[in-house]
Formats: C-alpha cells, structure tokens, sequence
C-alpha cells in the first residue's frame, strides 16, 4: 500500500534512510548553525539551504547544529506580526531546513569539525543574541558565545552571513567583517543601521557587494552580505557560494 | 536606535523592501506552488529554494501561493512524530520560503503568468493533496485540481518535482511524469511505491535520474526526481536547474 509507504515518514529510520549527506570520512565537515526556519523569527531559508548547497558541492560534510531554546518569539509571515500566544523551539524548527538531521549546539566542539558557518535571518538577532533589541549593547546566547571562542581559539574558520556577522564582531574584539554596505543610492541596503552598531562593538567593517565575500585572515573569519542586499535569490546563493569557498580554502589540509 | 530598525521588521512596508524580486514587466512570470515549509509536512525547502533560485537565474519572476487551508498535520522534524494538538496554516508557513511575499491559490489564474511550478516534499502529499492516506484513489485539493486543469486546456506549462508529479498523474489522465527510479541496488530510491501508484492512476512513468527531467511535450508537462533521490544538496539543486531551464523553453515567446 502507498499509504503505508508514507506512514513510514514517521519513523526515525525514513528520515535516516531520506537524508543527503552520508559520513564520509574523508571530507571535511563543516558545522551549519541554525536559529529556526524562516527570515522575522529564525533563520533566513535561503541562504542556509545555499549554504549546505555549497558545501556539499565543495566535497563537505555539512552537520547542522541548532540551540535547543524557544524562540523569542514566532513572527507570521504573511501578515508581518508576532503571532501571539504561539511559542516554538529553535532547534525543532531548524530541523526543517535539517530534513531532521540536526544536533543541540551544546555538542559542537571546535575539535570535532573543520570550519563552523552561521546563515543569517533575524533568528541570528533573535535566537542566537538579542541585538533587535539591544543593539550594540547585546549578548550572545551563552552556547553562540562558547561555539565562536572555541573555534576562533583553535584556528579553524568561522563563516557567517547576512546580520549574523554581528556574532563574531561581540564574541572576538576588533575582528574583521563585512554587512553590506551603507546606503549607495540604489535603495538596495536596507540594513545599513548595523553598520554602524558592528562598528560601535570595535569590529573594522568592509563595504562588500553580495556577490563579495571579506576575509579576515587573522581571525579566520569570512563573511558576505547575503540579504542584506535587497537581490534577487540566485545572487544571493552565488554570493554564498563565494563565502563558502573562501571558507573551505582556509581550512588545514 | 538599531532596536528600531529591527523593530521595522513588523511592517508590512519592511517586507516590500527587503523582498528580492521586483516587478519585471518583461520578464516571464512564473507562479510557484508551495505547501507549507518543510519535508515532513510542508514544502521540501531545498526544493522551493531552488526552484526560486534558477527561476530568478532565468530571468523569470517568481510568484508564491499557497492554499489558505489547515496543514493536515504538524510534524516535529527533529522527532519525526506528529505534534499533537498543534494546528499550523499552508500559506501563513508557506509566507516563510517565501519571504512574506505570497497569494492565496485562489488567485492563480493560468491568464496572468506564464507557468506554474509544484516543488515537492509531503505537503503535496498531505496538504494538495491526500496521496499520502489514500495512494492511488487520493483526490487533489480543489484548488490545485482547478490550476492544473486551468494551465493545462490554457497550454502553459507545468513543472513538478519529487512526489508532486502525482498531482498531475491525477489530473492529467495519461501524462508523462517520472518519479525517479525504481530500485537500482543503489539504496537511494526509497520511494519506489510511488511510481506503482502513478501507474495505477494512468500515467506513463520514466526513470529519470536526479540530474535529468522528462518532458511530456503534449502536455507540457515537465518533472524531476529532486529528493525522490537519496541525494547531496547540490545535486538535487542542479536537478532542479535542468527542470526550470526545460520549463522555460517551453514557455510561448
């Protein structure tokens, strides 16, 4: 029976059975950090499916990790309003983007994997700091903070995208990151206000175009503009595509 | 303040402008048909991700709906299991792929765009559908049976991917679809049941690999395995190239 084929979406075994990314022991593995699934409360989709998109292309292992918290709040997305009363959990709602195969944040060490990437989507502002309230005076979620010392100490390469460069510009002083850029005229930087926060935090901020990526080489620590530019989606997963690669070309053979 | 810039977010005014695609009076309009967010009870992301992506890459103008419904059910991704008592909208989740930006399916008309593209995941089975209860006597939901029909006698066409070209299977007597493979010794086709059904309901199944699309030209009609394949992220994102690419050439000049 086709009904009982689909029943068995149900089991831990399907999702097993129906998930991309096999081990393989050879290639490097990369950590995806998600903040739930969708741009006002969680996780920009786009890029964190352009994000495990390029890393699989460049021969890696993408595992993807999520914080196990609610979220500060759940945003409908048609209407552009909090949907009050609702509450939901970032790592169970990153696991949609994860097809199920996601991991607690509290377990991902520096030691285990090769590089780390952090998508944006107000989840990075939301869920893994509070900077949509707090601004240049905000904290990182304690396990963001832990994750972004860890790796930045043991030399391996962090990535991140979109608003969730303002992670690495609290966690590590003075690093070097790009949001975009301030407004140009074209209308196309909506942004541009955390420009100007990253920079009171002590970070040095690039103007970089979506399809650039900067490099702090020092810190290891490359990032790109992603949605911060208003672009179309296929801009925004060349961009990626970009930051991604200059990602994997920091990590030690 | 960087707090008020995040709290702009809220405005309807803020979706507008951080929504990627612009008006392209002569570009081709596509509309694309999601069913939620995420595999288990949604959209498949990195499905609608992509087919949003290679439209934009082909000049087109992407444009979301969704039915206005109930989902059948919401499924936790991280357990695999019904939440129980939790009840989500197709369209309010379906608003989170894409970006705020969507219609109600009641307003596609074959008449206003070019052609219509069904990516996959179980909300075509569960929520356009009741394929994944009822297999091969399912019904369409009648919206969906009124925009197949509609781009159909309007010879516009349609592209579906993973187990949504059952959708067409039951409208379409007589297409040509493919759903994938039927077990190759590979492992990777965990869907095979899918292709009987279709069978049973009177289409004509090819196999197809993940990076391949059959094209029904009678009926232009044109689909791709995506995930019906264990595949990596970026193959299923290319496989998903060679189908919007397909798609466009079919469109009328």
């Amino acid at each position: 029976m086709i009904s009982a084929m689909f029943a068995k979406r149900l089991d831990a075994g399907y999702r097993v059975a129906c998930y991309g990314i096999k081990s393989m022991s050879s290639s490097p593995k990369v950590a995806v950090v998600l903040s739930g699934s969708g741009v006002y409360d969680g996780t920009e989709i786009h890029e964190a499916c352009a994000t495990l998109s390029h890393l699989t292309r460049e021969g890696a292992e993408p595992i993807c990790y999520a914080p196990d918290v609610k979220q500060m709040h759940v945003v409908d997305h048609v209407k552009g309003v909090q949907s009050e009363g609702e509450n939901r959990n970032v790592m169970v709602e990153s696991a949609r983007i994860a097809r199920g195969n996601i991991k607690p944040l509290s377990e991902l060490k520096a030691a285990n994997v090769d590089a780390v990437v952090f998508p944006g989507g107000f989840g990075a502002a939301k869920n893994l700091s509070d900077f949509a309230v707090n601004g240049d005076s905000c904290k990182l979620n304690s396990e963001v903070n832990h994750v972004l010392k860890d790796f930045h100490s043991a030399k391996k390469p962090i990535a991140l995208c979109c608003i969730a460069p303002i992670l690495a510009a609290k966690a590590i002083p003075g690093v070097t990151i790009t949001l975009g850029k301030t407004d140009d005229g074209s209308g196309k930087w909506p942004h541009a206000g955390a420009i100007e926060a990253a920079t009171k935090m002590g970070a040095k901020v690039e103007m970089k175009h979506v399809n650039e990526a900067s490099v702090d080489k020092k810190n290891l620590i490359v990032t790109s503009p992603a949605f911060m530019y208003d672009g179309k989606f296929h801009e925004v997963y060349d961009g990626i595509g970009v930051m991604i690669k200059t990602l994997m070309g920091l990590i030690k053979k």
